[in-house]
């Protein structure tokens, strides 16, 4: 009898469905649950203990279904995670893969890093990136308006292609050959960015990357495929413009329910 | 003696400097003490009774300066703020006197309200007009780009431009003659919107309409002017990028020094 435990997926907000989207998509019949801390959104500007505990919370709160694994799809719960296991699961981090996957597709090793202030101040991706090769020269952009943008489902828009030129005028002067999306929003805008870096740069995103990691540990017998495709998702808190904002960009049937969730406040 | 007493001004972040600057220019002489919540921003996310329970904390904070008044500059923490007065003294919120000025102003009976998701969802300043008078015709409009913008420093930009055109376009065809600036983010980008609006339009922001509130009080002598025009800031999060935000828009001198402060959470 196969397993039909989920693999739990975890974010501060909703940024982390496209994440979730991409697993999805390359593991049809993947049972998924999907929390989004979004009571306590932004966690980027939280200092790393507080991060820490809420991460723990979300974990523990997720622990209650059996799922047979871990994704933290959060880039700032993800500087947090220092294990590759919780609870004897697979724990995967949204920042080591793609971190790994930018040092190996590199030519010229000049690598992009764009991401919230947050992110670009805690030069995470450039820490990690300088240890597997310190050879490699990292430029790290903010860009703050990508978020809103991507929430405002301003996609396909002339006023978001202006502002990533704006934003990643540097990386082109830089010539750098991989860009790596240090935010789970940012994918929803990668055909504005796309266009404004140029069909030379690779675009690294953490959703395909993730999908890899997952079927190799299917691979490994570490993870179960399931068959059924199921979504459970829980939010912290009710907002109608996240929640249409998750139905749209998972094409979830309009019967869909989402579930809330209250975690201890601490 | 002149009691030199501070009037306590608070923010869930840094947006409320806006009034803070507004107090500061029409009254040179007054002491001030400044709180903003940064650690835990945005308020307008969160639920009401969280709010409340932030806004008590921030004013106990505030107590321990003998203040002898406050002033809420904040929108989602005005919400919550249903009393006139605190440990009897003058506290005023930041919603009512704008409430009151609009209706006062509005000729044609037609009043537009911008600001966050969450205040405009809230429809605070619709209901408080309503209440006044229920014949004006209120248009709410949330423009979640323009906190974002305000914070990157893009004022006088063409970008900035494009964005306040394709918010306020709604409401130049409602022909309102009056816009209430429902964030004290606003203010900030206040040549872009007075651009789009054309001048026809009143813009009403907070800051200028509280230094009137404050006066009155001081000649009702329920507040004491003083003399120093001293300024203490305390925020609850380290952020460079606010810090540096908040001593340009005050003109701060560079020995100037900022507070930090760590507020129970809960």
């Amino acid at each position: 009898m196969t397993s039909q435990k989920p693999i739990a997926v975890f974010d501060s907000g909703v940024g982390g469905l496209t994440v979730l989207k991409a697993l999805r998509t390359a593991l049809p019949g993947q049972n998924f649950i999907y929390l989004g801390d979004t009571a306590r959104l932004p966690y980027g500007s939280k200092n790393p203990k507080t991060i820490r505990a809420y991460l723990e919370q979300c974990l523990d709160f997720l622990m209650q279904f059996d799922p047979q694994g871990f994704v933290v799809a959060c880039n700032s719960a993800s500087t947090q995670v220092r294990e590759s296991t919780w609870q004897d699961r697979p724990l995967i981090n949204v920042i080591d893969p793609v971190v790994h996957t930018a040092c190996e597709l590199s030519q010229n090793k000049k690598i992009g890093v764009i991401g919230t202030r947050a992110t670009v101040n805690s030069h995470v991706f450039q820490d990690r990136i300088k240890k597997i090769d310190p050879q490699i020269e990292v430029f790290e952009v903010p860009c703050p308006l990508f978020v809103p943008l991507a929430e405002e489902g301003w996609i396909d828009d002339p006023i978001t292609n202006l502002i990533a030129y704006r934003y990643l005028a540097p990386l082109i002067q830089q010539n750098i050959d991989t860009l790596v999306l240090g935010c789970t929003h940012y994918p929803i805008l990668k055909i504005a960015i796309q266009k404004a870096m140029g069909n030379q740069t690779d675009l690294l995103e953490a959703g395909p990357i993730i999908a890899e990691v997952l079927k190799h540990l299917i691979q490994k017998s570490q993870l179960t495929p399931t068959s059924q495709g199921d979504l459970q998702m829980f939010l912290t808190d009710r907002s109608p413009h996240l929640d249409q904002w998750a139905r749209q960009l998972l094409s979830l049937p309009t019967e869909f329910e989402m579930n809330w969730v209250h975690l201890n406040k601490s």
